[in-house]
């Protein structure tokens, strides 16, 4: 829109809603618009309904909150072998693909859905935690990681879910804060690096271990 | 899409979509779609409808062939104080919104909807030919501006359409070549200098003027 031009109608509510998405400002969203403008009709058809029906088709997995297809289980609650006393939580379903591309985690997930804001009143309004409480008290979970984030709300979360846990007969872990895999130390910030050397492992005992 | 895993179908086949929108690649549609997963039901209907129904809701202009509501004029021929004997051919309406934000243009646009490839065997097809020749033997007017971007495939464009219009009772222009407004001459291109200097304009005639 320049100066009191505008596009028709149409293209100009369709670049105010795609404004609305994450990194798409009002250039972008034109330019997402005006490259629809030249898709086929049936695939702008085909993009629409699927628009319109994410409501319906996409559910979260009623055993652990991830996306799934509607009324089924999630990707990972489907695989037969997984060690389902180990339990790892998470934010989001973002962070399931991070931890299963680290090829490493044989356990099964529970995505929280967010996480705690310290300054926000409602603190932990539409967190998936009843379940998660059950499964703690249920006796056949070994241990329950928490794998939050880890910034100021991060942390908040994981400290309140581990006070929410405390009575349950469950190890609660969460993973260790160090140095990045690859990382020059140079460049590492001085929170990592404190907490790399405070959490520091042994590689040799030397003389001090005879 | 992390190893096998997947995002639930609805989500993927999204992410498919989204993903054919320029400079939008899979981590980006990935990000949009789970944003839309946050959307409230109605929203996602709205924009979906928008989508669905563009080819029904935007047609383009029977006058200049720019984009406008389906069946009705587009903003510019909408406009009743345009010079329509000065006709400016721009190449998509992404140039009609450049040229009204400079301000200073007050005759009226035909819009191409591209422009020729040189390379292409399909040259012309699909371009809004008819009309501009039409248009230009018609008498009621008095120039016709080629306003092409100057690159190749713009540059042929305008010879073609000078060409092709070279018989028409009207005066065909195109817009100077030089430096940009604001620019450092330092750092301007070859061919950019060589065209300001050699469409140099006079500023002062001096002793040779008298």
């Amino acid at each position: 829109m320049a100066g009191n031009l505008s596009y028709p109608d149409a293209v100009e509510e369709l670049i105010g809603a795609l404004k609305q998405l994450p990194g798409i400002g009002r250039r972008g969203a034109e330019r997402l618009a005006l490259s629809m403008l030249g898709w086929e009709p049936e695939k702008l058809q085909y993009l629409g309904k699927l628009v319109e029906t994410l409501p319906a088709t996409v559910g979260s997995c009623p055993e652990c909150g991830a996306l799934s297809n509607a009324g089924e289980l999630c990707a990972v609650c489907r695989l037969p072998d997984r060690d389902r006393q180990l339990v790892c939580v998470v934010e989001t379903m973002a962070q399931v693909f991070a931890i299963e591309a680290s090829g490493n985690f044989r356990g099964r997930y529970h995505v929280l859905g967010g996480r705690l804001s310290p300054l926000d009143a409602e603190n932990g309004a539409g967190l998936n935690l009843e379940k998660l409480i059950g499964l703690a008290r249920s006796g056949q979970v070994r241990e329950i990681i928490l794998a939050l984030s880890p910034d100021v709300e991060g942390r908040a979360t994981a400290i309140y879910l581990a006070e929410l846990l405390r009575d349950a007969p469950v190890r609660v872990t969460q993973p260790a804060l160090g140095l990045p895999a690859g990382a020059n130390l140079s460049y590492a910030d001085g929170a990592t690096i404190a907490a790399a050397l405070s959490g520091r492992t042994i590689l040799g005992e030397g003389g001090y271990g005879r």
